[in-house]
């Protein structure tokens, strides 16, 4: 493992990284292929956030959050810190300190494969965390570990600049060099959904707008009329 | 497994299952004796929901949520959707086009035993789901199920008609044909508590409002003065 | 296993017990030295509140809640009940009637490694309860265990008369008689925060305000420029 | 919940259950369309052990075992025990003592959704048991349930008569009347299986024997020399 | 936390600690109550193993194995070192290197609630070793623990002196002082079954030696003949 | 995600890979520095087996093995197929077809993140595979993944060409261009081990061995002789 901090990544940019907040983390994973999502165990501390950023990756260990104190000096504004472990953890690895921190620097968020603490304080702040935990357990700072290089979190390896979308859907990651294609592929999804939702609303049904009742025939479904009927299918 | 869609099925009476909703999960779930209560992971997306309706059960496979798409034709005003799966998923099978869709057709809920996304939406349209997971991870419509034929959802068995009763405390199934019984049950738990929480509040004891100290003796139970006399019991 | 309930247990000061409240968690579990904190699944059934009081400490068996209706007449003004169990449990061992009786008695809050029910009431009277799970399923009064003997709750040991402190970041206890050396000890960690959070706030850097860039570079922590250079470390 | 005992029940024809053992929980598994597949946290206590029989259904409560007692006077030779609880609970239901009867009265194995003990005596005689855990807990017997009528058991529903399969690979469930037509299905399977095992065993690939190349290259797979290659893909 | 070692502690007469080992942990758990079982993740690396000893209990840090090399000394031929540890880990604390120290020492097995490795080798020695994981994590010795106090291991409290019965079956804590009348409540229940395994074998159902039936119908339970009978119940 | 398969990859030199294979996963991971390990719930189907080899690297989609079949046209003897998941899955992916195949390509064994099943015939062949879980769960062939380029598994990133080292312990990761420094330090680690375990073994204890008796009192652990004197520590 290498104990190593990289001043300067690339980012993409950032009107496209704004655009991919607006959409939400459900549409821009579907707009790359249904991949890049991380585990579902990765939950908001508050309901109600929405933020994009580059990622600042940061390797921890369990237990110590001293490279969490190193990650604010090499973020830029609207920077997201996402933090891998190197074993399972779920101490409270960052609190309200770092938070102040962590804001006064332009960092919009932390995503964390550990726990995280001071969650009234946070809310009260608004500053969001996507965590695995809870937990009120401090760390200590006796092993350095690295900031932006790869890391795994959540399930998912993070490059340092990929693009993190967050919401209370969960944490998707965007390859830096994906992110015009997947912007202009969910921006594509959401205008078509905005005459699908107007007649879905008005009683239209999704068998009939997708055209599905003929593959769903030939896919085998049978329609009965009722339980006795099923018996004999 | 059939591939089958069921377009009638029988349903409770509309006023006992809404007397039902009213008294909620648990209550209703002691009233039936203890049985019924799909397992604690099924949990609402957003805190304050209570409804009850009948069950339109759908049995859906990993990743794929083509059947949530048939289940809205064959319901009606009030009704619940149940989602079971044919193997353990967290996949966010239901979002929100779906519950514009299902708000349409006068679906009141969600119950799945899988994942949810869109829930900042759900939130605000209102829209009560309860589920194992919330996930953006999307899916796919490649392989049938059935609607309306019997399924197992959080560990219990859901028939198509059978009263769905949730709230923030779970999600109970009283079976169709026992639900004026449970319902006259879970009445008179309602009524013979009024009386208990005021002489609760007002400063009584369970212990002599239930008439539990004799029993308690008799079961074993001695009360010390202090730690030291605790030891030489 | 006794089937005891002991009447007097010692408390400690209450304006010391006051002080850990005011703190939290997350502070005394630091300023005692990082133990004595539940595991993090034991969480708020509602978010923002913040106690700490004398541990009414019950052991109590899967699917019964006898021994939480004697708990209220051994507690004070103030205390809470630690309910443990002697198997792993989810029922909804606590609803809105105990609380009823809970607050008449004085009660603060509830700790209790399994499940509660009657969530939304419970939020609405503002009584709080930190459990394992949240479930609807009600439990009988058949066997007896114990109040005020020893427990483990959390994977952690209660005795009866140790201070809980427990808000959103999760449960602590402080040994009784290490109370006041606790909260003098939470007490500096506070007043050392105030500052830290200032400078923090205006921009400086924890890297400089605690001196880690020197032990940081001792431990090994090499700055790189950018990723090329990373690859020839 | 009905506390009923059913005393008989009708069985698949016995030559074609005894086939269905031979070829086992996989196999069965998939020439019955993958459906009826117990979850994967359902496994043996001892390995190597495969069984094929009649189920008689168990619906028991936690730490409760009495209904296991009135079971063994309702099977034949050759069935197979299968037990679903009212509420997850990993209690160690069985033991050598029941056994012993079960070995008695012709029973051939256990699946108990719960725990089971004396696992090195029950390995010693050779009687397998498919549990969800290993516990030393010993129950009680105090609350009936019911026997021969439909439970859930590992997430699958298990009406009485269906056709238990079981091996290290897990529980699979043949509804009765399925099981002629799933033989059938099984047994092609095997066969057509004998001259592939023989051909990979040679060294023919698969995508060669099954004529994967043309469908994979037209759902998208590109090969590539290396890993420079790969990148500008 | 107290970073204390003790070197004397009192131990159970040997002969009963031997006798508990003979009748191993489902027969001892029974005997004294049904209490005192570890939690069922406590799981024995080979199977086949059973012993009983006196508890030298060890209270360790996460990835810290430091106290692990100071118990050895202050242990006898016999005994049992016991770990908890101060938060939820599975790191590998103990491999064959301490294992062949242990053994030096006369100590005969381990209880640990985190990890274990080198359990090939731990099997060839025929070291038992019970844990919540296998795992080839290594461990530093930097944060010192305690030795002699008492833990929590297995959700379960452990105090010096206790005697751990361990097998297949799981483990269980038997207080010095309860070990007399454990001993013999374990012995009358061996004595009593002998016939009990007897009178099963020879085809003899549960329900007549318990004298079962009577009690079954009075608590409900009823027999019918077949499904047809049973839904009109 | 791109749909790639990369026909050639680098490999570690074979003797070397040869040697870690000797010194196992445990000594592995601590000679690399503790880094690299899977997590642990990655087991073996059987007890025993010990292989290093060259990681083929396979992404595979939940329930779908399409890719596994891709792998051993592109193996080398003593290659060991890696499979990562693009979300959580516990399907039987692998089963006896495929290790006749991969045995006849010269691959060693099989590391995966999802199921495996026909564990019986496996263990027979002596193929050995490490998973996730176990079950008969079937497979079908629909959408393709990639071959060769970086996944995640376990919880750990592996690149192609890694060394791959497997045992009852878990699975370690040694990236490529570290095998020989990692050789080399594994191999001092084991001499020095050599003398270690026999004065072990001879009755000195490690805390003399080591000089750890000076560090532990600078750290503050205290000797005390019995219970009493450490409650006044």
């Amino acid at each position: 493992m290498k104990n190593v901090a990289v001043r300067n990544i690339q980012r993409a940019n950032r009107a496209l990284i704004q655009g991919l907040a607006e959409m939400g983390a459900a549409t821009v994973h579907e707009a790359q292929g249904r991949c890049g999502l991380m585990q579902h165990y990765m939950r908001p501390i508050y309901a109600g956030a929405r933020v994009a950023g580059s990622a600042i990756t940061v390797l921890a260990h369990p237990g110590d959050n001293w490279m969490l104190h190193v990650a604010p000096e090499l973020a830029q504004e609207g920077d997201i810190v996402v933090v891998g472990l190197s074993a399972v953890n779920t101490d409270g690895m960052f609190g309200d300190l770092l938070a102040t921190s962590y804001r006064a620097q332009g960092i919009q968020g932390l995503v964390i494969d550990a726990g995280c603490r001071d969650v009234a304080t946070l809310t009260k702040m608004d500053f969001p965390v996507w965590s695995r935990a809870v937990s009120a357990k401090g760390t200590v700072k006796a092993t350095p570990g690295s900031v932006n290089l790869p890391i795994v979190c959540g399930g998912e390896q993070v490059n340092p600049g990929d693009v993190i979308v967050a919401d209370d859907d969960g944490v998707v990651i965007v390859p830096r060099k994906d992110v015009e294609r997947v912007h202009a592929a969910a921006q594509a999804r959401e205008e078509n959904e905005v005459d699908k939702r107007r007649r879905l609303a008005s009683g239209e049904l999704s068998l009939d707008i997708y055209s599905m009742r003929e593959p769903l025939a030939r896919a085998g479904l049978v329609y009965v009329e009722d339980a006795t009927e099923a018996d004999n299918v």
